[in-house]
């Protein structure tokens, strides 16, 4: 069978992509509230990173990324150092503030986003040269490939993740 | 801070949403051939669902999906069922043969979508009452999120997992 390649455009408005964008970024904060300190910072399986590391590569993409997205600046450099001290820069509280402020962040940049940007074809942080709508869609569908990862973690540690499916 | 409501709409190809979701399960697909055939059957974390179970999962909301999104059926009666003779149903073989229709499925009626179809608002499954790409993306974020879980099983059984980034 040969695929038959259709024409058809889809009409996605804007503030659903970031509304579902943002739902996703609430269950993974969730993901993060559940986990004990420690084992948050330390706690693995089968040699894979500890949820604290997914988390920041979750930040050190969405936070250059919705900059990237609105300026076509995709560089990373600075992006990633946010020293606090008396902090690992790995604890919950920590990390859920830096998650907060890019929470706010695309909230506040979002609406500047110009019609048709997402339909741009741009190497983002040099490696992917694709149509903009394409790399965000990377973004979310790593958070939620990690965050798969965490809801194991939980599981095995006795703790009942957040619902999936309650973007609220 | 409010947010401020954006009135743009993004355009995004129908072959690019197509191409998206048979990417994501051309990995699932190699996630479920990595399995040895027993641990893809039973093997379990934190009394989680084997893989072959999430498997099933995702053939049973994507081959009824790919319907519903074409026709407005949200029916899943009948589509569950395929008896094999001498297979217990949960088996590799047989779930990658249930795969692979539901790929070609999935090509063969993507063309005929109309075009707006995915704008439309309607109930999902007696579920979800959305714009059908809400949909269409939970069914996508649904396996990326069970499939996450798969990487976690194959590495604590110490086979290496499939790049998640390489949807080819």
């Amino acid at each position: 069978m040969t695929t038959q390649e259709t024409t058809t455009t889809a009409l996605i408005p804007m503030e659903a992509i970031r509304e579902h964008w943002q739902g996703h970024r609430r269950v993974t904060r969730r993901v993060i509230e559940a986990f004990p300190e420690e084992a948050f910072e330390s706690y693995s399986i089968g040699g894979m990173r500890p949820f604290s590391e997914l988390a920041l590569e979750m930040i050190g993409m969405a936070q250059p990324g919705i900059k990237g997205i609105l300026t076509g600046n995709w560089s990373q450099d600075g992006e990633l150092e946010h020293h606090v001290t008396g902090s690992t820069g790995r604890d919950k509280a920590h990390i859920l503030r830096r998650w907060d402020e890019i929470t706010e962040l695309i909230d506040r940049l979002w609406p500047e986003i110009p019609e048709g940007r997402l339909e741009q074809v741009e190497t983002a942080f040099g490696l992917y040269n694709q149509p903009i709508y394409n790399t965000l869609l990377y973004f979310i569908d790593n958070e939620i490939h990690h965050r798969g990862q965490g809801y194991v973690y939980l599981r095995s540690l006795g703790i009942e993740p957040p619902a999936f499916w309650d973007r609220r």
